[in-house]
C-alpha cells in the first residue's frame, strides 16, 4: 500500500503521528521560507509543509516540492503537526504534515480546466475530459450518493425477500419495436439481438416461474432521440410482485422510497404518502406529475366567467385560474414577464387575465371592462385570495389550458422560492387511464402497456366508455418529476383477449408480438404487479440536480455520443463482412 | 395480498389457526373421502385436505378439488391441523391445512414435463419452457444463492469502502476487436457502439479519476464461437484500487472469497489461501489451475529413464508420472481404461506407462522389457509410492505430456472420489508470464492485457529474456477452475511505450487503439491495480454445478441462441433502412 492514511481522516487528535498519504497535488503555495502543497484524494484535502531547512543534500525535499504542478500524484510522508491558522472550512483543517519525504509517483499535464467544485471548464470540455470532471468533489459526490443509494435499495428488497435476477442484455427484437437498439448476431447472420427497453416480458416470465418477489437494478436501451434529458442507456429499479394487489405493491415501494430516505438523506417519512387520482392531479394540478411542495391548487371559474360579453372566455372550454399569494404587489413589468412566460412557445398560451386583490380588499385587474368589482370578488372568494395576493387566470380549450397553467403554477413556485431542492413532496398518482386516445390514427392505444389490469370495478364500462375506464396503475412523483409507476397485470386468458381487441390487434399479430409471454400465461400465471422506478432520476432528485447525465458516470450527449472515446464509431469492413451487413450509402 | 402466510412456514407451533396460502398444484391424490392437495410456492410445499363432508349445496369444496389439474395457480383458506402421518423430508410435514375454501385463481394446460427436481424433460425441452424450468426447486435454489451471493459481495466490498460505479454498455468498438458485439447507431448511421467484453478500461479511468475503490458486478459480452461453458453475455465482479500493490489486492480479494464462503455456505478458512508460482502449477499439475483437492503431484522422472533403449522415453523431452494410492488392484481392464483416456482425442497421449508396486513390495509394470526391478524401485522412492500403489507415466513434449498427465490426474481423481463437491481448496497461483509466444504469427502477445505491469525484479530481463519475463498478476483458482484474475497495471508512460513495442505495436497504432486511456494517462494516472471474478462460475462453483448454464436465469443455447423466445431473429426492412444497412445474401 502506497498510504497508511487517506487525506481526509487526518484530525487534531492525530498529531504527532508519522504517516504516509498518497494524493494528487490541488495547488501549492510558497511563502517565504515554506512551500504548502494541498494533496487531495477521493476523502479529502490535507495540507502538507515543506520548510527551506529540509533541503540537504542528501534530501532536495524543498526544491523537489517547489517542482509539483497541478495534479501532480505524489506519496508524502512526514508527521502530522497541529495548524497555527486553522481551516474552519474542511474536517481536516486543523492539522498538517510537516513533509519528510516526497515521492512524485506520476507527472500531470496541465488539465485542461480547474479541477474545483467551481471549474473554468466548459460543459462540452468537460465531458471530453471526463475522467479528470469526475476528480472535482461536486461531481464525486453524486456517484457516492448513487453507491449508496442502490446498496441500500439492495439492503431493503433484500429484507423483504425480494431476490435480484439478471434477465438478458441480448433479448428478442419485437417486429414493432422500431426504437430498439439491434445487435447483428455473426453466429446466426441475417438475424439480430435487441436491446431490452425495459425487462417487462422476463420479468412477468420470472413471475409464472414462481419467483414471487423479483427486483433489478437493470440496464434499459432506447434509440430514441434524446431529449434535454435522455440518455441511449439508463438504469431501472425494476420490481414485480406476485399475488399481490395494487395496495400491496404500494405499500412495499412506499417503504423503499421511505427508506432510502432515511438512510441517506436522514429524513423521517412518518405519514403515508399522500394519493391523488389521475384526474385530480389533471385538474387541480394541470399534471399528472404535479408538485405539491407548494399550493396553488387550480380553481375553476369558467361558470362564473361566461355570458358577461368578454369572448376570451365565453368561447373557451375552461376558465381556471391559481392564486399568487402576496403577489398584489407585482409591477406592470413583473406581470408583463409572466404574460411573456406564457406565451413562449414552449407554454404556448394566448395570453393571460390577472386580478390584484389590493391591501384595502379593492380589485385592480386585466379585465375590469369585462367584470365588476363584485364579480371580482365571487371570484377571489371562490379562490379564498386574500388582500395582498394575485390572481392569474387563464383560458380556452381545457387540457391545454391546464398544461399551460401549470407551467405557470411552477413558475410562480420558483419566483416564491416555494421549490426548495432539499424539500421533498412524494405523492401516489393513482387510478390512471387505461387508455389513451390517438387523435391521428383514430384508436385507443395502452397508456401504459397492454398487460395493465383494468380497474375492477370499471370492468364493463370496457366497450360502452373506454375512454374512462382506469387502470389499476399507479406513478410515484417526487417533487413534479415522476420517479416511476407501474400496474397490476392481467393473468386472465380471456380479460388478456379482450384487451387486445379493443388495442386493435388480430390474434395473429398479438401472437406474433407476445406470443412466448402468452404461451407462458397458459401455464398457470399467478397475479402479479410491479412497477420500476428511474434510478438515475431517483439519484439526481436526491441529489438536487436538474439532469441525469451528472449521475452517470460516463454519459452520453444529446446525440447519444461519448465525446470522450469519439463513440459511435466507423467499424473495419472485415467485422461488416463477418456480420455480413453492407452499410447503404445516404441518399 | 392473496396469503397471509406462504407454502414453506407453517409448523406445528400453528396448528389450529386459520390461514390462506396461495401456489401451484404440485398434485393431488384422492383416497376415499379425502382429497390431498399438495400446493407449491418458492418457499416449499403444503398439504391441503378436502374432505367429501365438505360438499355442501353450496359450496362443492370437494368436487372442486378433485377438478384440479397439475400446476393450476390456487388460493385456499382453512385451519392448519397437525397430520396425522407426518412426512419427515419437508420442513412443513408435520401440519396439513383443513382446507375451508379454494378459489382457482388460473388454470393451467398440462406442463410439458414434470415439475420436480428429476424431471422427465430433456435439455432442449427444458430451455424452450425455461419459465416452467425455472418453477423446479433445484433450478430455483441456485437463482436463490446467486442473489444471496451478490448480495454478500456488496456487502463485503461497501464495508472496505468501494463504490460500485456503472460503466456504460455502449462502447467504443476497437478497431483489432473482431470479436466484439457491434450496434448500429440510428442517429449516428454508418457508425457503432460495441457492448463492452470488459470493463477495463473505464476501471482504469476511474482510477485516473481518483475512484480509489470500485467494483462492479458488471455484464460482459463476447462474440466468440461458444464451447460447452461459455455464454455470449455473462456477468463478472470488477474490481481495481489505487495506491496498491500486488499484496494488498490479493489479501482484499482473499478477504471477498472468504467472505463469500463464510456469510453463504459457512465454510471458515481461517488459514491464508495457498500460493503457486504458474511455475510450480505447471511443474507439479501440468495446469495454470490446479485442483489441489486432492495430492497425486507430478514427479518428474525424466533422468531416471533415458538410455535404457526404450525410445518412447529416450526421445522424449519429458517423462512424468504420478502415483494413484492403492491403485495396484486395478485389473487389466482397468488400466486400459485409463489407457483409452489419455488417447482420446481431447487428451491427444500417444500411450500410457504404468508400474504396480503390488503389496509384497514386487514390481508389475507395462515396461519390465525396459527397466528391472531396481531400476523401477528408484522410482518408486523419487515419488513416493508404497506397495498397493499405481504409479502412472507418460512421455514426450514437455508441455504438452504436462497437460495430457493434468487430464489422467483430474481423471484419477475422480475415480477415487477425491473431487468432492462439497469440499473447496482455494489457491493463488502467481507469477504468471507477462507474454506467451504466437508460434504462428513468432511474435510475443500479453497474456492478460498490454497495461500488465511486469514484475518489478524482472524489468531488465525486458529485452534479453522476454519470454521469462514475470507479470505482476494472479489468478485465483478454486477446485481447479480459474475463478477470476488480476493484474498490477502500468502506470508510468515510458514503461507502456516499450511494452507496445515490445508487442509490435507502432505508437500510431497504440494510439489508434488504446488512445483515450493513454490520453488520460497524461494527467496523474495513480499507481493501481485489480482483478475480476467470474460471476457466474463462481456461483456455479457453490452450487457444485459442472455448468454455468443453470446459475443464469436465462442462458443461451451454444450457438448463442435463446430458444424459449427464439432470439436472434431477423428484423424488419424498414428498421434496417432506418440503421442504413442492408442484409448480404450468402455466397
Amino acid at each position: 500500500m502506497y498510504r497508511d492514511k487517506t487525506c481526509g481522516e487526518l484530525r487534531l487528535s492525530d498529531a504527532g503521528s508519522k504517516v504516509t498519504v498518497a494524493g494528487w497535488v490541488q495547488r501549492s503555495r510558497k511563502m517565504g521560507g515554506m512551500t504548502f502543497v494541498d494533496v487531495r484524494d477521493r476523502y479529502g484535502i490535507t495540507q502538507v509543509v515543506f520548510n527551506t531547512s529540509d533541503n540537504t543534500e542528501e534530501n532536495a525535499l524543498f526544491d523537489a516540492a517547489n517542482n509539483l504542478g497541478r495534479e501532480y500524484v505524489v506519496q508524502v510522508s512526514g508527521t502530522v503537526t497541529e495548524r497555527t491558522s486553522k481551516n474552519k472550512n474542511i474536517p481536516t483543517g486543523e492539522i498538517e504534515i510537516i513533509a519528510e519525504k516526497l515521492k512524485v509517483l506520476n507527472k500531470s499535464e496541465i488539465p485542461p480546466f480547474t479541477i474545483e467544485d467551481n471549474t473554468d471548464g466548459g460543459d462540452d470540455l468537460r465531458m471530453k475530459f471526463r475522467y479528470l470532471d469526475l476528480r472535482r468533489p461536486a461531481v464525486r459526490k453524486n456517484l457516492e450518493l448513487r453507491h449508496k443509494m442502490a446498496f441500500e435499495i439492495r439492503r431493503y428488497l433484500d429484507s423483504k425477500g425480494f431476490l435480484e435476477i439478471e434477465t438478458p442484455i441480448l433479448v428478442k427484437s419485437t417486429p414493432e419495436g422500431a426504437r430498439d437498439f439491434v445487435v447483428p448476431s455473426r453466429m446466426n447472420p441475417g438475424e439480430f439481438y435487441a436491446l431490452p427497453q425495459s425487462p417487462q416480458l422476463f420479468k412477468q416470465l420470472l413471475m409464472v416461474s414462481g419467483f414471487d418477489r423479483y427486483f433489478q437494478i437493470a440496464k434499459c436501451f432506447r434509440d430514441e432521440d434524446l431529449r434535454a434529458d435522455r440518455q441511449p442507456e439508463f438504469t431501472q429499479i425494476d420490481c414485480e410482485m406476485s399475488f399481490v394487489e395494487q395496495e400491496d405493491v404500494i405499500e412495499m415501494f412506499e417503504g423503499l422510497v421511505k427508506h432510502i430516505f432515511k438512510y441517506v438523506k436522514e429524513i423521517d417519512f412518518t405519514d403515508p404518502f399522500p394519493r391523488m387520482t389521475w384526474n385530480d392531479a389533471m385538474k387541480f394540478y394541470g399534471s399528472d406529475k404535479p408538485d405539491i411542495r407548494f399550493g396553488m391548487k387550480f380553481v375553476e371559474l369558467t361558470d362564473l366567467v361566461k355570458g358577461k360579453g368578454f369572448s376570451v372566455v365565453d368561447d373557451a372550454e375552461l376558465t381556471v385560474g391559481i392564486v399568487a399569494p402576496g403577489c398584489a404587489s407585482y409591477t406592470r413589468k413583473q406581470i408583463d414577464e409572466l404574460t411573456e412566460f406564457v406565451k413562449r412557445p414552449q407554454v404556448g398560451a394566448k395570453g393571460l387575465m390577472w386580478v390584484k386583490v389590493e391591501p384595502d380588499g379593492s380589485f385592480k385587474s386585466s379585465v375590469g371592462k369585462f367584470f365588476s368589482a363584485d364579480e371580482l370578488k365571487t371570484w377571489a372568494e371562490r379562490m379564498d385570495a386574500k388582500p395582498g395576493d394575485l390572481i392569474l387566470v387563464m383560458s380556452g380549450d381545457a387540457m391545454k389550458t391546464r398544461k399551460q397553467l401549470c407551467e405557470l403554477r411552477l413558475e410562480m413556485g420558483n419566483r416564491l422560492g416555494l421549490r426548495d431542492k432539499n424539500v421533498f413532496a412524494p405523492l401516489w398518482v393513482i387510478d390512471l387511464p387505461l387508455f389513451e386516445w390517438d387523435e391521428e390514427t383514430q384508436r385507443y392505444y395502452a397508456m401504459h402497456h397492454p398487460f395493465t389490469s383494468p380497474n375492477p370495478e370499471d370492468i364493463d364500462k370496457l366497450r360502452t366508455d373506454t375512454g374512462n375506464v382506469r387502470a389499476t396503475a399507479y406513478d410515484i412523483v417526487v417533487n413534479g418529476t415522476e420517479l416511476g409507476g407501474g400496474s397490476i397485470r392481467i393473468h386472465e386468458a380471456a380479460l388478456q383477449d379482450e384487451m387486445f381487441e379493443l388495442l386493435g390487434f388480430t390474434p395473429e399479430k398479438a401472437q406474433e408480438q407476445f406470443g412466448f409471454l402468452m404461451n407462458a400465461f397458459k401455464y398457470g400465471a399467478p397475479p402479479h404487479g410491479g412497477l420500476a422506478l428511474g434510478f438515475d432520476r431517483f439519484v439526481s432528485i436526491l441529489a438536487g440536480l436538474d439532469t441525469i447525465r451528472d449521475v452517470i458516470a460516463f454519459p452520453k450527449n444529446n446525440s447519444g455520443r461519448d465525446v470522450m472515446n469519439e463513440s459511435p464509431s466507423p467499424i473495419d469492413q472485415a467485422q461488416l463482412d463477418e456480420l455480413q451487413l453492407t452499410l447503404k450509402p445516404m441518399e
